[in-house]
């Protein structure tokens, strides 16, 4: 029985979000997602509230038959004080054997704490990346429907969150 | 399509706590578990980490087959700041119609926000309570096994959770 | 030209606080109130939000034709940090020359920092002390909206301020 | 009886301000005056505490004879937790109505609570800029004088304010 | 060679206190001691500031020629955030092998860590005690002065310690 | 006799901090070595934690004979909150009559309040600059090595501070 935990900000969780969960569970049994900066919202590079966040990927794995082998926790950023970020996310995290990260820092923190991070494939990142489908939003770019998972772009709609970044865009 | 947002501290997760939520989806299409008090454990009153309470939810609702219906959140606490409560708690948390809580400051605060709060039936609360099953752990009472569901049980065995609350009882 | 500080948390502002206020004025061309505990509300100790205090303050100075002469700061407590409390109650308020309190702690922490404190007398306290008029409303007592100044009494009962009192006082 | 609120970091107040706030009084009977980013001083952006922006308001609006229609209240930043903004502000002002506010970010959280947002049309902003300001005060260029109400000028001089704005270019 | 941690909030540093110190070089070739509750200060419980400690403890230590094995560290509190304590600990302070505490808390959570702690044996507890010295301050008996170091005893006299505790006890 | 502060930040200590160490130490008769930014680590900016840094400067400190003039202590940051900066550094530090530094901020703020402030000779800065280790570090120049006293050289390879510093370059 084996358990990795993937954090990321999910500003919006897309396609390859998906795609990396989908190849963290061929090698895991379940999966921790941790959403990072939890308590942040309303800014051009954090648009969703960690709620909004958490239905996006919710609603997304719900559909995808994939509840029964995933986690959640929303994780509070602790400003830089790195020397204690392992310690905090462990805090708000079930027990894990391995971390899933791409984030230079994360890797340095968890392996001086002996943790076994593991990097993650890119899928398509010039095509499936948050700050890509910002900017679409904001040039008002419909192409953005279709890197993001049928819900999300659901409730992104249904909560004007294109309206949001639109507007976050023009401060 | 309704949803509700049920907040506690469950500290651990037990029966009473279940029933709640089986009674709170009857009335509900989708449920919030919101896990209050998330920053705090190592205490007689909070022993255990949010990481680990959310393990305790999700591992009973997994075996009951419930997840497609349940989100998770954790919820740090704002002290005693609490006319922003409302707005920080609908932070952490996906959109939801209602509030089930026995809580009266709950009460008062989310009433003043306009927003609809219904009680808890109790269930056999001199039985179910945290408090109680906090307490038999302190005795060496086994008994607590029975009041908590079976892979809350074992979860708190497999981590010490028991040891840990007999030694912050002895501080 | 003379300006003196009075800090208090005002819950409610009533009468005594009143005499206080025109005590001081007799001694001092201008004087700041200093709203303190600012960031606290909906506890019994504490039950208006500062906003609703500064309101209840200046509607009763306004009444009195005193606005001229006074000044307000809402400031917020720095928890049990009281070695930088003189230089945080410095930030948040306009240049003064002398404090009026009768709080112990304070008279040490403005005397250890050089600055000239007084004390205030007290006028009718057993009849006249936010305590007795929060206990009054819990008890039913329309006695209490006889301890506050009019505007005061009429804010309380616009925004609910008894019922809440009585809830807080429930849990 | 209406009243609207008018937030701003008044770094320092100018002449642009005080015809704003004249501007408000004629659409309403009363306002509340929230100075913004409380918490911070001593930096290029920031040069005044709370305090001296407290005392620079409140002699202007003495000397206008505008205190009876005009609250005070001083508002620490919650850093980028935007999402609960409204809430806190709310809890450091008296009730209102309206929000006056040129500020992007401020009209989309207001909006987003449902609360009614009014621009502030800007008068000679070339002119009366507080950036503008300062850096004549950098550059040693008496005529920010004429910008600033005379008792500003008065006590920004009184503090040594000039100076400091100076030193703390030099950083 | 090994390095041991020994964790005290001293309040004041008492003669107990430097038998410890001593008692923990027969174990180790160098000590840390961390000030702990370094924030708090003018609270019966918390009368010096973290800098008065440490002054404490420098000056007693230098004239007992031990402080080329000692070295000193200021820790703030983390309220009850138990779980991050350890690595916030580890964040204050040089790498150490073993902690040296009394406190069961700081047992448990050092063990939970796989960090071996060591009890330190109390030295006629019921003279040298903290609470004790203040108590005794407070009743103006000198004898504490007998419980402290002589350098300890005079700087506390310097700064008015002992009527600043006296004050505290009257609030 | 008389004691100065000397504050900084020492990522990490070099010759140059060293020779300003023994420059004050021969107009004082003590020196408290104050390490700002405490909270900070693992930053390209600040990649050592606060006790990494105390036993860097300790350890230097020791080797030269010097430990008996002088006390350390670690002072947190208090983010842009510079008004209360003084009074944040007094409660961490023993008492002391005058302040070293070349930070104008500081200057400013310890001019405000009335304290002596004397700027520092620079010694060889161009060479021996915290900014210019970490980039020759960064460039894997052994050069480093040579402008940090010898038990600091020793102590960053055994951490594996360099790798630390290079791998943080590289985010």
């Amino acid at each position: 029985m084996s358990r990795g935990l993937y954090i990321g900000r999910f500003q919006p969780f897309h396609k390859g979000h998906l795609r990396a969960v989908k190849w963290i569970l061929e090698r895991e049994d379940e999966l921790i997602i941790g959403i990072g900066s939890a308590q942040y919202s309303y800014t051009l590079r954090n648009p969703f509230t960690v709620g909004e966040r958490i239905y996006m990927i919710w609603t997304t794995l719900k559909s995808e038959g994939l509840l029964d082998r995933i986690m959640f926790s929303a994780i509070p950023d602790t400003d830089s004080q790195h020397s204690t970020w392992v310690s905090h996310v462990k805090t708000y995290t079930p027990p894990f054997d391995k971390v899933y990260t791409n984030d230079p820092l994360s890797q340095i923190l968890f392996q001086d704490e002996g943790i076994d991070v593991q990097p993650i494939p890119f899928f398509d990142r010039e095509i499936y990346s948050a700050t890509r489908i910002r900017n679409l939003i904001i040039e008002d770019n419909k192409e953005w429907m279709n890197l993001v998972p049928k819900p999300v772009a659901e409730f992104i709609i249904k909560i004007g969150g294109d309206k949001r970044i639109k507007k976050l865009a023009s401060i």
